[in-house]
């Protein structure tokens, strides 16, 4: 019998992911705010975020649990990309990973509220863009999936036919890592299979 | 207006990564059989096995198309694995994919039956599994997933806890590389976006 799995994340991507992979667990989205644009990137940022995430839901509940907190960044020209403000701010991040590889990064923290255990770490994978012709970048953004995503795309969804490959984890550009994710739970004696 | 699409495959994933890029398309599956394992692999092989697949499809509609096939093998040490005959079979394929690197290739043809022109072209993908231990592949093979797969797993399923990471195009490992088709089908005056 599995411990409690609580994550600590509203985003429907990384429920859909864990879903995948056949993990149970409960979602208690934390209330953190996620402000790391304009700010250089490095990894202790959002990994430190991903267990603010965890701690922040660790203080809403009262019963034993493992908690899973993420947070995913594009990151080009040492750069965060987040969440676009608006259709001009997407079509300015689109055109700039245009013909481009960049890196996306989710970090993963992972805390036994019994044990107190944690793990805290963080994994990239590349993606290259073909080049993007501006009415093509236009027609994307109609689409509307643009609007609440990190980079301004989803890999899952229509952008799939910018990407010509990635090197590295597919899910872990989704929203987090399953083969990370499970790896970590195993250290918990979470069996996931 | 785009002309109408035949997807040539009754494959549920080919399906699903066609809808998630928003191509419109009607399924008509080919009744052509896969008989390509035992055999040395070959892109030409595996080419002319997806343009069977459309030329079959071809003569059993009478109205002006632009027809999609494909097919999808798993390749390791130049052989070949289709799809897993029995369980015993579904663990000798994961046990020979455990703790290496194996290539992914689907080939895609593409016809139109008013201009006749016809396009085939694969793409080709890498997959680095961890170590799995036989415990692991006994308990995924109870999940049902390996048996309608080429090479015994499912990527967008629970095996993506094995997957370290892929090199290349992702759909293309699910079963159609979404990139190429929409590429192609940009050289048949079909828009996707």
């Amino acid at each position: 019998m599995n411990k409690k799995i609580i994550l600590a994340s509203a985003s429907p991507r990384r429920r859909e992911l864990l879903k995948t992979i056949g993990l149970e667990f409960t979602v208690i989205p934390s209330s953190v705010e996620e402000d790391i644009e304009h700010k250089p990137f490095s990894y202790k940022l959002i990994e430190d975020l991903a267990l603010q995430k965890v701690l922040d839901v660790k203080d809403k509940i009262s019963f034993p649990a493992v908690i899973i907190g993420s947070d995913t960044v594009v990151v080009i020209d040492n750069r965060v990309l987040g969440k676009p403000k608006d259709s001009n701010d997407a079509f300015n991040m689109l055109k700039l990973l245009s013909g481009r590889v960049h890196r996306v990064i989710s970090a993963i923290a992972v805390h036994d509220n019994q044990t107190q255990k944690t793990v805290k770490t963080s994994v990239t994978s590349e993606v290259s863009f073909r080049e993007i012709r501006d009415d093509e970048i236009r027609d994307y953004i109609k689409t509307a999936e643009p609007a609440d995503k990190a980079g301004a795309y989803a890999i899952q969804g229509k952008a799939a036919i910018f990407v010509k490959g990635i090197n590295g984890c597919y899910s872990n550009i989704v929203g987090i890592s399953v083969y990370k994710t499970a790896e970590i739970l195993a250290e918990f004696g979470v069996k996931v299979l």
